[in-house]
């Protein structure tokens, strides 16, 4: 870790109009989290001292996001959209306050990562003032160039500005530039806006501290780290990319992905070794996978753990607050919801349990159904050790089952039920000899006369 | 648009047996539209006045078809397959009525885009009387080569007729090819079947019009959409060209598709922008959704509308005649099928509601069924405004339920309930005592004893 | 077929550290068959004779899984691991019995086939005393360079070995080897351990015995097929590359794959030809499918038949048991295990039926549970002909419903029902006028003061 202190500045008031979203871009989510989150994460993976946010106005729902994801970040209105100096400079007042390194880069840019940062600070560190991150382009059409000479950036010169010679440059500029604290302010307000849009630009930085006689570097990056977001289709780009990490990421802690590109994760997944996933599985945000748990084709997980050994799925959906204690197992089309599982309990069908805790070792029938709303209020079911709740049942809440209870198929059950004993609600069964064929010609004269 | 009178004949005879299908070729289909549908939408929004098309013998399917997708076209039956010449042939009677420009193409090239038929169009208003469609094959071997001297196509010469000099031309045959409606028929009687399997080959034509002085030109269109379909691989490979044009195209209007690769549309799928659509979603043929909405993972959708700012899924399946208004809510292992939503209601769990209404408001709880299916018809269940239907709880149509009734929970609901009404329709509860205890017994006993 | 005796030597000792896994690296799953699995079912179409199986100490699983998937095959324990030429001499007492052909290869290439090992054994039957399988790798390092010299295989040099020329040979070792059985025993003997780590090298046998004046050759396989398994990451691959081979085969039969991409077979799915998946279908190991079938998207099989013309899914789960006849419908949400669905019978949305027969053309509707398991064993259900299941009924097994049965919708049936019997098990429905505005009261107040 660096002794030097560190104020990135994240410039995120762009509007993204081509997004065509009402969204301000970089609330955008990759990996279910706002691209500006990546950033931030980031930045404090990166050893952020201070981090400042540069925003537009009328974006209260950014401020608030920024102020929960990164609670010491400042937020910075940039009124008029002048360019990205002046965008820059509307952290003026973080700026004031001295710090050894000050990095200028976009919220719209998720997959920089902490190396790319600190490849940038090492610069400073070793005596530049000015420190850009290049990469070499693939194809630089559109990009400024990284005009370099004996080791110096010169300048970096947009497309429209370049000659011939210069458009052969595949060096280019990621929008990322780091600055020797003493120096930034100074150089950010000696920008001019002599141009074509009479904006103030950025990139004017590098030329204007090399006539200072200033040091100005640049360092290459990596260009699918450094790439920006303005569209969907970019959007699209970078979640692909992000996904691949996070797969290569679960490989390599021994995880089985059988089709690894049929898995979407979160940015927070945890996952143990030597859990297996089958295809097409979705993990939301907030899930923690204990190792020998197999999760099976199909299976949607938000917000839930699941314990050692357990089995899921395919076709299970894991809500916010479902909770599966070791080797539990959930079936094909169940919902658990701010539920905990027992260990060894099963719910394997059809079955919605919420706002419930299943006891130990319980068996829960196919088509079992927590009645957990009223309309208005949600209650709890609680359901204990070694019970077995027949198929089809209605558990209406608030409800307590005792341990070892066994709930008849088919019943409705309102009251509280003592340990071990049988409840049965439900109709008694009356058969009519005969009127099933009466019932046929009825429905088929009804669906003649109907035609 | 054109002045010009136009008339393409499209060739949809072969029978495909490589698809190894009892279906014919151009039947299958790619984004839930025939094969052959995708040739007639395109030639129609390429301003086609008369679509001839030709089939085979016994294609009775394929020419409903064809009736049912473009209602003014004419089907012609070639009733011996001796060549493609012979088949455009098979269309004299359309040939016969004058046109300014015929067009003759395959009904098995689903890709081709309106701007190459225009460009063919183009070269005929311009005087051409035979202009081929040709492309650039990455691997040319097995295609006709395009013989151009002087920006003149001298012939087609096919892959086994070719000189090894011949054979290093990489510009080939579409199999497209556009006439000026005074020669067109001429040309094509003029065809010999001097060849060794005596058939009579459309690829002739341009060396026959050439020889004869008359404008013969080639224009370059793009590979991928020039490929025809003789296989499943090939069909496969159609649908996957066809699913990544419209991603492209949801992307470029503003849909998120967190994974786009993932996502399956339909030829007709109408989506508005800012609407985000979750891994593995498939939208079958009919599908409209406004903006706000959010399809989430594992959806399914086919003839359903979804209004402003819904959610759908996961794992929801809308069946036809699926429409719900603004603001609602369908959840997990959810069908709907002729039945409409209203705004903001909600259907959040493992319920089937058909041939139904649901106010708006109304919270069907998880579990619930519409009976609507006696074994010969099928009847109506309404739900008024406001309604609270408790979990699963079963609703036997034809059934009307008024505005603010109250379901209890596990109810079996046959008859009309009034504005409302609490309605309740289920076993009472009893408990027996110990009686847990004494099944478990008997049942372990029971199962100790078959082993 | 050769008229040669044939012996392979499968080494499948390794622990597969990198797999980070409690279980032997060869026992993971392509296919859903593991590693070894593909090797021993290659031999078997290779002709194998004998096969004998190299394991490590404490591997019972293993050999167990040998002596299933293998019967004949005999299993070897390598104590101590010093080098693969030490593993295959663990076969010691399978070598001391004469074969013709002796073939030492590895258990974690699954992907290595028939024609590639009868490559190596024509080599042996022209002459050659070992034939080594070879590749064109694309990146070559880090692979074992085969040294060729007029057609004669001189050594095999490890990556560390070679010189800076040698290092520019991308013909590598697969360590695929056919020894002549004759001299196998001998030059397996005669390795040496003289090296950095001390261990025995299979790789110097081709030095050995060319030094000797034997014939030694290399043939060249497919880098693909040749690949070997050492992380999650390499199994994935194969995986990967399995799918690819399976979806080939699947479209080249006339299988319609919408998204070929999508699909996950077992090693051994059968789909008769004409047959259409949709996308986003996983077909688990023992699934055979009839023609005329749709498998319709997320839908999930594993040891299920499916009869003639059926319509699966979308999310339908068949499991192991469930055998449909022709003509049938298994629709959305629905569970269908160890079952028969009689020809034309429905089972369309939200149903488990389990340890069941369904007669021919009888419906059963949604959310229809069969209460197969009381805690302690699992009991039949029997559905008659022609019978038409309610909804949202409870089936309590063992249970007897005769041909032409009637449920009413939201029974519970317990007893058998006689032949064209209407059977009605449920509540009566009571409404009580104006108490649902009650009730709402009520429980608004209650929430209210909960908050």
């Amino acid at each position: 870790m660096s002794q030097r202190s560190f104020l990135p500045i994240v410039l995120a008031a762009g509007l993204g109009t081509r997004m065509r979203s009402e969204m301000p871009k970089v609330m955008h989510a990759i990996g279910n989290l706002p691209i500006v989150g990546h950033v931030l994460k980031t930045l404090n993976a990166a050893d952020a001292d201070r981090i400042a946010v540069v925003v537009g106005p009328d974006m209260q729902a950014l401020e608030e996001l920024v102020g929960r994801l990164a609670p010491g970040a400042s937020c910075h209105q940039q009124t008029d959209r002048l360019g990205t100096a002046h965008a820059a400079l509307a952290a003026r007042s973080a700026l004031e306050v001295p710090a050894d390194d000050v990095l200028i880069l976009f919220g719209d840019t998720p997959l920089v990562t902490p190396a790319a940062i600190s490849k940038v600070r090492d610069q400073l560190a070793a005596g530049a003032d000015v420190a850009v991150l290049g990469f070499e382009a693939a194809n630089p059409f559109g990009y400024g160039r990284l005009l370099i000479e004996n080791g110096k950036l010169l300048a970096i010169r947009e497309e429209k500005d370049a000659s011939e010679e210069e458009r052969k440059v595949t060096f280019c500029n990621s929008g990322i530039m780091g600055f020797n604290g003493k120096v930034a302010l100074d150089l950010l307000d000696a920008i001019g806006s002599d141009n074509a849009k009479g904006e103030f630009y950025l990139t004017d930085a590098p030329e204007i501290a090399s006539r200072r006689g200033l040091k100005v570097v640049a360092v290459a990056g990596d260009e699918e780290e450094v790439q920006g977001i303005n569209t969907r289709a970019q959007l699209a780009t970078c979640e692909a990319v992000f996904q691949k990490r996070m797969r290569q990421m679960a490989l390599d802690n021994g995880v089985s992905l059988q089709a690894p590109d049929t898995v979407y994760f979160s940015h927070d997944t945890e996952i143990e070794p030597d859990v297996t996933v089958e295809p097409n599985v979705v993990f939301g945000p907030g899930v923690s996978i204990e190792s020998g748990v197999t999760i099976r084709a199909f299976s949607h997980l938000e917000g839930a753990s699941v314990g050692k050994g357990s089995t899921v799925g395919p076709y299970a959906r894991l809500r916010p607050g479902a909770n599966l204690a070791e080797g539990s197992h959930i079936g094909n089309f169940v919902e658990i919801k701010n539920a905990s599982v027992g260990a060894g309990a099963k719910v394997n069908h059809l079955s919605y349990i919420g706002d419930a805790t299943v006891g130990e070792k319980s068996n829960i029938g196919a088509g079992t159904i927590t009645c957990n709303y009223d309309g208005f209020g949600k209650h709890k079911t609680e359901i204990g050790a070694g019970s077995f709740v027949g198929s089809n049942s209605t558990l209406v809440a608030p409800l307590t089952l005792g341990e070892g209870v066994y709930v008849a198929a088919g019943s409705v059950v309102t009251e509280a039920v003592s340990d071990n004993s049988l409840v049965i609600g439900r109709g008694r069964q009356v058969e009519k000899s005969g009127r099933a064929e009466e019932l046929r010609a009825r429905f088929k004269a009804a669906k003649a006369e109907k035609s």
